[in-house]
């Protein structure tokens, strides 16, 4: 059902001082970066493997990574796995009784379609299920 | 340098629940069960992939994985990326500035060498590396 590990996501607060630790010093290279309105994000994508690291900077203090931020300071925000078929894994996942966020897709990064799963339904993680722009 | 996602960690309380919800209702198959005396948790590996799933949970409060429990609940407690070798890999970061928490590997679980990388170094974010026990 849920495929692989797609991305992690990270919130910042400085988006230029993450890209120099994780783009320098850890040697991912920076594929991509994008103003996500519908998120609140502003969002660069790292490649690691076939996988990516997603650093997040709030564009306002009310977003839900703004308020994460607030909370809980800097660091890992939710974890997304890819699917073939999104609405087929949402409504596979809603018949097996997880609770959602989103119950039907919305836009992500890159023109991907995303959802949440509740924290509630996944031991406190934010569970992010994406398909890529290509699928 | 860093080769792939090798896992995410989730810090929960309960061991058999957390199955529960990722086991049966996200579908994703336990692969492995094994307490790691060496970093004080019960840990359950469910296959993603070619990744993991790995929930932690601790076998005492006053383990690193307590200590988080105690300090902000269950969810994402940290991310792990697969290297070939893992002396070499811990000698570049060192090279580049990266600050360790485990200047030379220790035991992991299913055999495996791991080594934490400190948050400061990674915006916040818990940091593994490991060595599969395989290379």
């Amino acid at each position: 059902m849920l495929g692989r590990i797609d991305h992690v996501g990270v919130a910042v607060e400085d988006l230029d001082g993450a890209l120099a630790l994780y783009g320098d010093r850890l040697a991912m290279p920076a594929a991509h970066r994008e103003t996500v309105e519908e998120q609140g994000v502003e969002a660069v994508l790292l490649d690691v493997g076939d996988s990516h690291v997603e650093l997040l900077r709030p564009l306002r203090s009310d977003t839900p990574v703004g308020k994460f931020l607030a909370k809980q300071g800097p660091g890992l925000h939710h974890v997304a796995y890819g699917v073939e078929d999104i609405e087929q894994t949402l409504e596979e996942l809603k018949d097996r009784g997880v609770r959602l966020i989103d119950e039907t897709p919305r836009t992500g990064i890159r023109g991907s379609r995303v959802a949440f799963l509740h924290p509630a339904a996944t031991g406190g993680v934010l569970t992010e299920i994406v398909q890529g722009a290509d699928h």
